[in-house]
């Protein structure tokens, strides 16, 4: 099967998966004391700046939920756009885990900008019947592929500081957005005031595998607990860890990202075409909304399975992903652009 | 390193790798849509037989933890060992996540019997002041490495369908249990009443995965959301799942822990020709708690690390795994035997 | 200090003190195994009907909070108005305490319609990703101050039934609707449908004190021990109990309840001689919206505090009481009609 | 009825009650923003000291969860004596709203030392597979009637300072420790270095509520939240802090506890008369278990229902409260001394 639905429909890039049957030599220290661990880390440091503390666990969810566990208490409340996957995607679970509620922002283009933030966050403040905001997480890529601009985000930033707020992201496409913006990972990161990170792993070419990472000490403390009552201190880390070398050592983060990217520009400009295909938002990354013709979905999606929300409409989503090659983004294009 | 600290330091076996491998073709609908998973939960209805409903978890924690949540209300009570995984390795997850209070009996070698479970539940009743005793939990190995009877089970059983509690297994060791008993893994848990049970991959072969297997459908409704919610669901499920394929189809959760069982046997009895080394308990299955004196624990323990709990004492716990060798166990001997 | 903030800004009535005072004669049981409880519990069975099951809890916070946590699971969601006071005056305690999500509906003055709710369930549902519609919950009377028909209780009751949703009513002012309604207690709740009811006492002449009823055995089940978990089982429960006698047995809960819609009615209708005063929603019960003149509020808001909500708009909530008087309504209006 | 089963089948003392009455006059801002509970707040404070930050909550479960709630975090443990209430008696509330797990010590007569508290400490640090202690917690009298001295108290603070651990009491009996002691409550508290305590007063003659204090300002930081979240935030709070005034302005608090006190001792030294009667252990305060023959039961728990734990060896509990007269215990004694 060759998939548009998303970038979890992809395999592991071969030399993430040499990487975890090089680590299968021998015994080694489990929960990650183990040198493979270790160096992770100590990468992430590298990648993210001097003040990251990183932690590594199974999956987004887990990530998303796990780092905003650790600097909330179930009083607070989370301010994020109305598309979070927090909200939508992940059954509750950060709102399960930490107890918080979530206050949502309406979405423009799948991001929330500083203004209305600071407007949500006053109409909340002082007043015991309402939780206390304390946090705002944005995801970056956005659910709608779009990226936020470094202005963007040291405006968000600037929110943050001013109502000693902490800024989350969830960067389970981190790596695309970097790429899109030609920066380093620390550029969008800890050099805008970036509180607290994920950085995803799994959708860019890991068996599994997603970074927390904390850019103030005190954010960190005792997470090593939280990890382990959060269900996600395997006792085999070595290998989920063994993926994170190559990914940074070998920048593959960026090279994988790179290819999803391109994937995903070619096939935006080659349906550009069709002057009956609308983008709902612009391709900024790997991903696209878009509104497809009946003729285009009946020709594409057999073959290449991709997500359509709205028979009536045709509002489809497309998601390239490191492995997508360019003859499915050929084929792909030869089906949507034949089709009547 | 060669280690008997835990067979949480092995590795993965080939056949379970090569199955990771294999199943790194091509694209795969995520969160469990694929053929490897739907394979996997069929393997394990075969093998626990019909009643049998699985799910697939990344490690011991989350298995424990989700298994039990399932089947309880945070109003309710545990019965459990005082040595239970549950209590004393995994930061109160369970109690955390569940809510419910763990109350513990003391063990004798590891085990609680049916009376005693029946004194606890009865000395609980018709307090509304505590919680309301809802399941027993036992681990099958115990963490003492003995092994419950049939009959044991089926005491245990008995009392919990009297007074109509779960009956849960922790089973993160239950491979070495069968194989110590002679018996299938439906033989020990299906037919003896076992009402949610989890099945261990990890320490006997796999590079992550465990089970949950609920063996009465009311327990297992809605599960799909608790697992997700419990960031359980991993996008690229694929991977977790085809390993348990040959770890059941071709017999590799039997062949390796019968390996483990016998190097344990062998070290045991290797042993017992000191004088001055005696077992805690009886050496039942892949793990035994033993005294050491203070030369064995010098000559021995820099080269094959193991757990020294009491310096005083000598109290020592040594694991052997799948890929523990002969040579292992024959140079350890060695070490140990000639050390004075 | 005479206030239209809130109906919680009165007293107790005359004749519930005296009930607490009678009440304080030698020494009783406590935890409510006391003959004050039990006439209370088989008070409300009569008022609500043979399948009504009670419990009484402190405030209505822990009233909506434990009746929830009752009937679901925390994998689950709530479908309740945009308004509903659980997502927006309750600091998330039902979020927190049950776990599960609230899915909220955009009300249209204050209600939500059985054929919205059913949209949004259809929208939710077979997708394990997002949490599962369990519950349908409704505020009677309104936060706006609206009131429920029967029929459309009705409709709400049969989407319920129909797709097996529990019907939750946060009737904190449950007795201003029936007496708007001129319908028993039992006609506006079991004879609709109702799963689980909140009965509010507090706003209503009591000291403090709600009760939780449940119209479903099953639902009840093991509640004593949520009751006592979540913090609501005070141990001189017969002052909290006494207080429900008078109330049931008296028709005080009516008598009052007639009295602060009389007054509200009263202070409705005399506002309307002016023109630029204007009702948001119709004073169906005991409180209303309206849109006041800057004069207006001048004149009234310092001797009769009310809520402000917006300068601008002069957009203001007026509350009356069981122990509104004539006087407090006319030297109101004579206030508000004179200003300029 | 007139009882020796626990002092909170005791009623509300006269002045407190007055309280009440006098506080039933005219509205008030709901919520706490009233001047009974500003007067409250400012009298607790000058009975513990400056330092003291206190809340009002509606029952001894909720103050002991939410003073706990307010300064832990799911990860971590609180040490306390195997009797702590918490753990036996609040169905796992403290548990269950935190998170957190309770480690505890076998108790000496109601008590935990100092040298037990780090032994346990100790043996849990630095292994991130536990809960990480943060908390210990003790009862001031003891569930068995004891009062630990100054001494006592200080030795448990050092350690806690030591380890930089919360140094929490549960005074639902402080007032009858500190007349124990002939100290002030501050002596008792504050003096010694307790960070976060309960302040009881539903068994000393109110109606019902208890105080929440922390003695050190970050403790309660945002604890307005938790307290509305954690369904302890009456709307007409005044009559909950109302009865606080007298209680420390006139000193009921330690007349009531003096009296329950002496009665105690009046029937401790009445039944030494009889060889056959043992006291477990020493009566401090005002509740005692004992040992008493089959005779002297079956002459006084008809009249004078008390709890029986145990037929055979005649286990039982006596408590005395505010309200307890000379005449219920000249009556209990007669009939104890003249059965056979």
């Amino acid at each position: 099967m060759r998939s548009f639905a998303s970038d979890n429909n992809s395999g592991i890039e071969p030399t993430i998966l040499q990487a975890i049957i090089d680590a299968n030599a021998d015994h080694a220290t489990p929960y990650g004391h183990d040198p493979y661990t270790e160096k992770a880390i100590l990468l992430l440091k590298k990648s993210f700046g001097e003040s990251a503390i990183a932690y590594l666990v199974n999956n987004g969810t887990a990530a998303n939920t796990l780092s905003v566990k650790a600097v909330t208490r179930s009083h607070q409340a989370i301010i994020c756009p109305d598309t979070s996957h927090m909200v939508v995607h992940e059954v509750g679970a950060v709102a399960n885990f930490t107890g918080c509620s979530l206050y949502t922002i309406p979405n423009v283009s799948g991001k929330i900008t500083a203004a209305a933030i600071e407007e949500r966050y006053i109409a909340s403040i002082n007043d015991r019947h309402n939780n206390k905001v304390h946090v705002v997480s944005i995801a970056q890529t956005t659910e709608f592929g779009t990226v936020y601009t470094v202005e963007e985000l040291q405006a968000i930033s600037a929110v943050c500081k001013k109502h000693n707020l902490v800024f989350h992201v969830d960067g389970c496409r981190l790596s695309n957005a970097a790429v899109a913006l030609n920066k380093s990972l620390k550029e969008i990161t800890a050099d805008v005031g970036v509180d607290v990170l994920t950085f995803g792993g799994t959708k860019n070419g890991l068996l599994f595998g997603e970074a927390i990472i904390f850019f103030r000490k005190e954010l960190a403390a005792e997470f090593e607990y939280i990890q382990k009552q959060g269900l996600q201190l395997n006792s085999k880390m070595r290998f989920l860890s063994a993926q994170f070398i190559p990914y940074l050592e070998k920048n593959i983060w960026q090279r994988n990202a790179a290819h999803a990217n391109l994937m995903c520009q070619k096939l935006a400009q080659g349906l550009a075409k069709r002057a009956d295909i609308k983008l709902a938002y612009p391709a900024d990354s790997n991903l696209f909304f878009a509104y497809f013709p009946k003729s285009v979905i009946a020709a594409t999606q057999a073959k290449f399975p991709y997500y359509l929300f709205n028979e009536k409409t045709g509002f489809i989503r497309i998601v390239t992903s490191f492995d997508t090659t360019d003859k499915d983004v050929d084929e792909f294009l030869a089906l949507a652009l034949e089709a009547n």
